[in-house]
């Protein structure tokens, strides 16, 4: 069972400019593949915070994720923070130079772009112009979602494990209605994941519950517990 | 000047299942006020996890947002979580429990929400039946998007201060052509918040640079100073 932190580094999303829709995005890919996010932040384009969070987030989750921050301009600060987290120096990338290279237009600022932390990785499925840059466990990606996206879909395999098995239950109840036979199907089954979510508009039910764990006999055993507690003309829909 | 954390709680986000709308409105409003938001932290609905967040934000910011955990059900422990961080016992509210029992069909489950830390405050403008509760600097909100806005149009005034002025100018260029002049900038304006958005789609620009401070001649003068740095073909349009 594989873990994950994912770090959006912005200010665009700080102060509301832009809404981000990279930990979304990585979420579902990740609990697809039965990885589990345990912790998403969002920081400004500060070095010395960057590699704080980068430096704790890579001590406590298998895998991490950051967004944003890798373009040529002033604010672009994540292979320095980064670099700082792990200590080392940011070094031109003769891999990377050589492929920005035949770019048209290369200038400069662009080049700049080949300059990432010592001892960096290169990762994809042999399809992309600019591969994903790899630190220790630390995944980098740009805040663009499309190339975001493309970029790990070019390496999304490397993450499997065993999926997540997941039942939905819509009940008619008010949350406050059901939230003792909730209680008793977790002292049952203290391993299952048991989410109860409010109806948030005018939908026909009122409390979608879900059930989860990676072991598909475990969630069968407690849907059936669960169901017996609920009265059935309560029941609107199970998935 | 005052700084804000927003903590999101909640499985149903790092997994997938939700997508945040709250953290957006919250930065977008708090943003519209004056007031900065450092940063934005989602985790799961552990008591510790949740304590030990609280606490670092509540020191590190002048306001905390809390969005999740605060119903009725097993998985909602936020007011755990805070009392653990200031270390004080969960009691009745005498306040809410009232409110509480003039609610049709009130039962114990819906009065486990009027068991809030030790200490706290209820804020609100006079309207709401559940008022907003508040430890220390700590602001609980639902995770429900329209009880959270409602909640917080009640209180948002206290929070007003000094505004930003924005300006922004939309460019033709690919960022790294216009990295140098960025930096010119940056040098001439130290304390100018300089955003630069790369476009995502088909839109007609290529870049789009945001000019920030809370000095609106400030902002006036780094942007005459920067449209002197650009070619004036490459402008598309200043807003």
């Amino acid at each position: 069972m594989s873990s994950a932190g994912i770090l959006i580094i912005g200010n665009e999303i700080l102060s509301g400019k832009v809404v981000d829709s990279n930990s979304p995005f990585l979420c579902r890919e990740l609990r697809s593949l039965g990885v589990e996010v345990e912790r998403i932040s969002v920081i400004p384009d500060v070095v010395e915070t960057i590699a704080d969070e980068v430096r704790s987030m890579s001590r406590a989750y298998d895998y991490v994720f950051t967004s944003g921050g890798v373009g040529p301009t002033h604010d672009d600060l994540t292979m320095d923070g980064i670099a700082l987290a792990f200590d080392v120096p940011i070094v031109r990338n003769e891999q990377l130079a050589n492929r920005f290279r035949k770019v048209p237009n290369a200038n400069e600022s662009l080049m700049k772009m080949a300059m990432v932390p010592e001892g960096a990785r290169l990762l994809d499925a042999g399809d992309l112009t600019f591969p994903v840059v790899v630190v220790a466990n630390v995944h980098i990606f740009p805040g663009i979602p499309s190339l975001l996206q493309r970029k790990f879909q070019s390496i999304r395999e490397r993450f499997a494990g065993t999926p997540f098995e997941l039942r939905r239950v819509y009940v008619k109840n008010h949350e406050s209605d059901i939230a003792a036979s909730l209680h008793d199907v977790i002292a049952e089954f203290p391993d299952l994941m048991l989410g109860s979510y409010p109806r948030t508009g005018r939908e026909a039910w009122g409390v979608l519950l879900t059930l989860e764990s990676r072991d598909p006999d475990y969630v069968k055993r407690a849907l059936d517990y669960l169901l017996k507690k609920l009265p059935p003309e309560r029941v609107w829909k199970v998935e």
